[in-house]
């Protein structure tokens, strides 16, 4: 098990949180330090720090539950666009060591920075990176 | 059924893609204009545009595979951190209308760039927050 971090202690009911849905695998709660009114986030009960190492059943957990969240909060908020984050490692934005994803309504100037420099993709990379990818599924 | 967008296009085969994973309910394959190298989309065989249009089946059949897909990402691009991200609405930055995940690896300088531009949450507001929020659940 992972070191406990603050998600943990709050699923331990050792700290408080502004509980907006809870099932047998899953925890959503409103971010105390929003991007926007609504923000919101959903764990897994599994502790681990990434995606990837999430399981099958507790990904499937969580997958089902995001859509419904996604509609009350909407409702809630009059929000009629949003994003879906979940960051893993600290270069990647992430601060807490429990997975987590964020729905973040966009309200006005309000929400997630995205920030896109996308390239093209090239065929021999394409079919480099495919190979290599296939070999780890 | 939405207007066929171009990912419902891949899904007809008439256009082609570099496919990394397939199953029932989901297919994922490379972004031909990808932030870093490895960048993958992974869609939802049901064509809605939004993620609070998925069905909860289909919202647990696309969280099931995406640890599985991240974890090959990473061994094949050596990227040990990486962003899921997942836009609702143009204002959200969504350009294509059907449902899509992005896994972005964070290599370097190439990834997705995030801003974050937080407050805090009010107690008062939080309660209102939620009791509007519970009500749509």
């Amino acid at each position: 098990m992972s070191k406990t971090t603050i998600f943990g202690k709050i699923l331990d009911s050792e700290i408080p949180c502004h509980r907006v849905f809870e099932d047998e695998y899953v925890l959503a709660f409103l971010d105390v330090n929003p991007l926007s009114p609504g923000h919101t986030l959903v764990i897994p009960k599994e502790r681990v720090a990434h995606l990837h190492e999430l399981s099958d059943a507790q990904g499937a957990a969580i997958g089902r539950v995001l859509p419904r969240i996604a509609r009350a909060i909407l409702a809630a908020t009059g929000a009629a666009e949003y994003n879906l984050l979940q960051n893993n490692g600290p270069g990647a934005h992430q601060a807490v060591f429990h997975v987590h994803f964020h729905i973040i309504p966009k309200l006005g100037d309000r929400g997630l920075g995205v920030g896109w420099d996308s390239s093209s993709l090239e065929a021999s990379e394409a079919e480099s990176l495919l190979t290599k990818i296939r070999a780890g599924l």
